[in-house]
């Protein structure tokens, strides 16, 4: 998609220029895992025009793979972007209706041949949302994954506004069918309970904030995991809003027997918070993938990661895996490096 | 429209923002006629979201009148436009598809109330291009004006890309009936061959450059208004591509009786081409009003405003009526008024 | 008044452009009252050139009446504004003597036909300060409109190093016949005690911050309704500098009887400060306008307006009537609007 | 003076801000003449805020002295540009009323503690047109630089928009007193004919484009030296306006016995016309400082530099007496230099 | 490296911020020939810091291949552009000493891995002129390169202010030893004598401008061959600079048999020349691959590449092998695509 | 030195233009005394460049003699700025190898001349750091200064990345000769640790924060002084970093008997951090010049002017010393000025 926002926090109706940066859901994984040293490919359908190209490029730029990317469609997704501050909440107005990837098809894309020597496939409950051909050819790849033993994650981002083509029932029926084949589940007690109806049960009231919260997700997740037997982890993040100019943030991930929980950052002085949620899921599978056997560490790392990105200018995070373990290591400090 | 554009001559790929403004053909015909202090509304449908309330803030800030837009309908209709240089010419991407104005049937708009008290009626070929909706909205619209006694021009405005929702028989079925309700005709040679399979007869290839095709387009208007008896005038502009950034541009008025031309101008450091032929439109507008007995004069009015508006960034033309006519009366030397 | 300001945090010496927007007192409550759909005129007068011409299109770009402007006089007020940081406040340069406005002289606008089906006419302690014309002209419309049966509201704003034309006795004449047509006034105990030497009285000196303030304000508003029976409501901001970048924000309105106060807000990143007690005044002619029996809903609707104004650059407030019931009905946490 | 000027070619009502330069006749001058590498200082009166102290910064930035400025006053004077192109004449709104300069009185500057070791005084009809108190102090500068032996030269500079304080004859009168003074006059056949009633006469009119004008101004020259018997040279600039992109540009000096003619420059691609004029005077004081015995030299050197300065953006011909020196010898390929 | 120029045609001390690119002589060849759909790679040393990574990551983005690229090395090489207009050339400072590339040595580099698979292999006379080990890395590369039979070719583009470690004998004996491995040598008649001593013999003076020129090169042409018998084509450009604003452009290619000549064009309105030599090269390589029996072909492919060239801000041509087809095919008018 | 910086939060490779502003460790304490309106003049080597012409015009903007600077040298030392944010800090890429100053050796300036009626001598830890040739010229500086009784200041400024020319051994033996001769040391508990190995001693533990930092400092202090029985004053900056975007400053000063505290401010939004400590020291030189006889006012005046300078975008520090005074008057409520 092609991100589009007037500068600083200027209104729409302010603005003689937007500055412009390429960016969604999946594509800000791939750059976080690209920009971590994860060689990673984006499999999506661009238009086949000047703006599709730039997509493309800045991809490529970050050392994200392009090749597997099929060409065709009429236009490429935008969405414009206003950015608030204290009490006024940054806007976004969608323009991604008849995007190329609301277009594909099943068998537009070859998931046998893009899948070889693939180890880890994620997709994100966007993608689905955006028409039935892009729900159909998710479920094409997410079977076609399963089948060639490669590990799914998902993000189930459930958007009320992009649900569009079907009536709930329809959308259960997809996102269960879709979340069945996944290892990886990141999502909050809203995607829970607007995709599958699930509701935290037998919560003790007295606790408070991001103990309740958390208490409330273990609910979820057990369900979750009742639910979706494939699922080996949910996890989620917890924001706390402040203002628009200051937000808490911290995760949980339970792994079937524990709920681990990281610790509460303060972004007392956010640059773009957009992208926050991608930058996490980046930084949760390179996590899982460096290290294996430690779920707190994978989960301080997912954390530590998207609490960067909301210093970062555009929806993909642009950090190194060293930053990130610095600030995972405790230096919150923000000393200059010289 | 929402028109978006890399600084100064940056390719696409260049960009990391786009200078955005507001325009469209017929709504830059809107803002030229206020700009020359006529009373003038802009009709059409925007959707119902920031981007569409800034396309609606700006043609209020030049003075056209919003109040008979109608609110509806999916998105702002878009272009790209990468400027050019020297033997670069400019590109447009176009993202104009599924625009709100696209999705408009006949009935939307209460046109009897819009032309009350109206005395003309501008439509460009671009509208029914887009979808069936919008020539359907566009034939009921020209009909209760034709009723209502309102003078009817229309700029033909042949654009091969956009008519893609019907045959060749049915676009030419279309632009016909359209077109036999109007008084003034704005339109070269390709828009007379690709509508009407007009082409002109018995040329002097003898004659060099602008005057032949002068000639050539006297025998054009001929069988124009043969075809479409109602048609009083028909125009033409005539540019001379010497370059991306050095045009020539002169125009050609038959009023049925007489062939009416003008100078040449030398355009040696174009500034912004892109709404060229509605600034004419708007100045030929203009001068018939200003000059009703005087097609010459009117013609000089519409070729020196659109000359000006090479030198004006963005679509719509941001001249007064004493500017255009200093330069109508031959004052060309761009001295600093001070 | 044109305002030109150095980007960001830069200091004047460091600017090599600067951003410009058109404002002023009375201008900004008109384009908060048009962004709440209240039809409104502004009436003003400006200089015959193009920078006036910019100043009027951007009035008519936000929707505010400007056929009632006046032309003539010699230039439009201009203001450079440097914007500070943390402990280094903001710096204002004045250039705006000799400006249109002050050169006005009673009799140049007809004030009985620009209130012809009038309202409300409001006007600020600005005005009569710039220039004894200008005194004089503003006591001429609140004559009239007093005549006419108008709800009449000021902003007494007293501002030191405007009133230069005449002397202390001369200014309390001027301000106290001006305000003695007045319904709704808004001033602080600054302006009280500048403009009509009137103190606060009695004060218990155990009550802290905002609620000593409060108290202070109740002792002015019973004086100021004494001296000027026709005044029903008395109101003033509560603004606390903690820093240049954060401020506390709160009201208190006094309707001879009750004194109604608000919630405090934190604005902790504060954008654009310039302009507040204008929004303050636009929120409440909007909320006595809406909720004319609920004073407490006025007030909050005040506050909250000019709460959101301090996020927004330029001396406006481009927010909508619903973006600050939002923020009345308890939602400061600025979460993104999708 | 302060510049404000929308950026490329914008015009007024597009511009949400305005570049920023510092400039004005005399200051251009000292500008050009401190880039040469003469010791040089400029006297003025700035007003005692942010904004005049930015100007004087401008101006110790390029070297020229700026210990003997006076501060008080209201304001800086301002003016708006807004560049054309082609066949749209760029277009200044002044500002300048009740600037600091023209509120100056005789006696606020000690003119012979600031002509101590002083070779050479400029100034320009600007400044007597300004104000009589402006007029005033010019005349007791020039008298007491007479008096002290310093060169004195002007640039006449007729601006018909600026002498609004007195009538023909007292401008006349103001005029053929300061300029009985001078040594060395730049001025054009409308300055003569406006400011001192001088026709040419007895012109060839076979002759063609500057050849002719050369002629013209030759009898000017004459009659201009018969009435100012101290004057020993008088110089013209001609100034060919093909349009606002594209001007041709050459001079002509008269000493009393031969009229000296430069080569004629095309300059096809101005970037900034305005200070031309101050460009050839600066060049010109130069050429006769370096090239004392050498009229054509010191002639071709002003021409060249001021050929150079439409290339530069600003008031100021920011380039070094090597690069002019460069064009002079007939180098205007514009070559790389690496 | 990377090249920071003042925005527009500011100069140098005018400049708040520049604007970045990335090129050099080999890259700016390498994202040419990736823009027309060569596989290729850049190989180079950059510094292991942020600046070089950016270097690199701009490369990728064009689709060039960077994973041959070394790290190692103190900083990137600079140069400072301030780009001129009409008779003001652009200006160049180097700051480019003590880069990583000029710190290379023989070694570095795994030329035979490097060379796997290769065809090509394009070298320029930078690259020797800025160390000994620059100069011994690229003759390495050479030999390694005539050893495994890829074409080698070679512009030899002599820089004097660049060749500062050696004296003339030795720069000569580098120079000579380098060239005679080369397949294809661009160079003009600076090039062969300032390297080789070599000058046009015989001219016929009465020949004008290009052609003349073109007779010159073909004289140098068979001394180069007969000093490197290996050289099978010797090309040069034919600049002609009317202006900093406007060039003439063409390109003469001798094989051995017949001197191939272009079309000249004019180039009238100069977005940015650097880089102009670069894209010829970029241009002759790919249609010497593209039509290997049609010198003339590939030619006129280099000279329309080269000339698009200039209407592209920043050191690499981003036009694609259609655009450069369109103009040799003769359409030079610039008109828009859409 | 020349500080390029992207824009806003950028990241270096989102960056395609860099703001660039003109600074280092010396000149920044030159321009503070500059605006404190201490004559003061800046002795360094530049290139004889643009960029270094460009880097002398700024200094002499500020009102800081140029006069004494000689010129020669192959560059400008460069260094890239990327600010953070939160907890990302911001990232410095130093590019001043082989600068100008770098290669200055003994006897390239006049010091005898340039310290002629000269009361003070400031120099930093910097430039001892970058070459053989600076800390040789440093001392013949500093020998000079002691000989011509002028006093003498330094700020120890240890930058590991810096000292790469000699060892250990050899860089103590450098700096504390130069130390040896100074009156007024700044540095903090690493300079005098790195530099001369002094430790801080019987700590108390049960002190918290600045208190510790304080009491580990008077042991440090005396220390030094015991070393260099010149030194009259040892001070230094208490910098807590909350974050990239909040910190808090503080100072403390010992002058032999007594150790002097200040308040700790709370930078709660800081725009540019950089210069915080030569900000400082210029506020110490004009503290104690300004109060020769009370060490309190000093130091506060020098934390106070160090407070402001991270409200200021750049390294240097553009306030007035009245400013300055209001902050230390404890006024920290940024409230505009108008």
């Amino acid at each position: 998609m092609l991100r589009l926002a007037p500068k600083e926090h200027l209104r729409f109706s302010q603005a003689t220029n937007f500055e412009a940066v390429y960016g969604g859901g999946e594509s800000n994984v791939a750059v976080s895992l690209a920009n971590y040293g994860v060689p990673v490919d984006f499999v999506t359908r661009l238009p086949k025009n000047d703006i599709g190209q730039c997509a493309m490029m800045e991809m490529r730029k970050r050392g994200v793979g392009v090749d597997k990317i099929v060409y065709g469609g009429e236009r490429l997704g935008i969405y414009f972007l206003e950015t608030g501050a204290v009490s006024r909440g940054s806007k976004v107005v969608y323009d991604r209706a008849h995007s190329a990837i609301s277009q594909i098809e099943p068998g537009m894309i070859d998931w046998r041949s893009v899948f070889k020597d693939v180890a880890w496939f994620h997709w994100t409950g966007i993608t689905p949302a955006i028409s039935q051909g892009a729900a159909d050819a998710c479920l094409e790849a997410v079977k076609i994954a399963d089948d060639m033993g490669i590990t799914i994650s998902t993000d189930l981002n459930y958007r009320a506004k992009l649900w569009t083509y079907c009536d709930e029932a329809h959308r259960e029926k997809i996102m269960a069918e879709l979340t069945s084949y996944c290892d990886i589940v990141l999502g909050n007690e809203e995607d829970a309970h607007k995709h599958f109806g699930i509701h935290p049960e037998g919560l003790d009231v007295h606790k408070d904030g991001d103990n309740l919260r958390a208490e409330a997700f273990l609910s979820v997740c057990k369900q979750m995991m009742e639910r979706f037997p494939k699922a080996k982890k949910v996890i989620t993040t917890l924001r706390g809003s402040v203002s628009a100019s200051h937000n808490t943030w911290a995760g949980v991930l339970y792994d079937g027997e524990k709920l681990h929980k990281t610790t509460q950052y303060q972004i007392t002085h956010i640059v773009d918070r957009v992208g926050g949620g991608d930058s996490f899921m980046g930084g949760l599978i390179y996590g899982l993938l460096k290290y294996p056997k430690d779920d707190q560490n994978a989960l301080d790392f997912a954390v530590a990661a998207s609490c960067l990105k909301h210093t970062i200018k555009g929806d993909a995070n642009l950090v190194t895996a060293a930053e990130v373990e610095k600030l995972m290591g405790g230096d919150a400090s923000g000393r200059v490096a010289r």
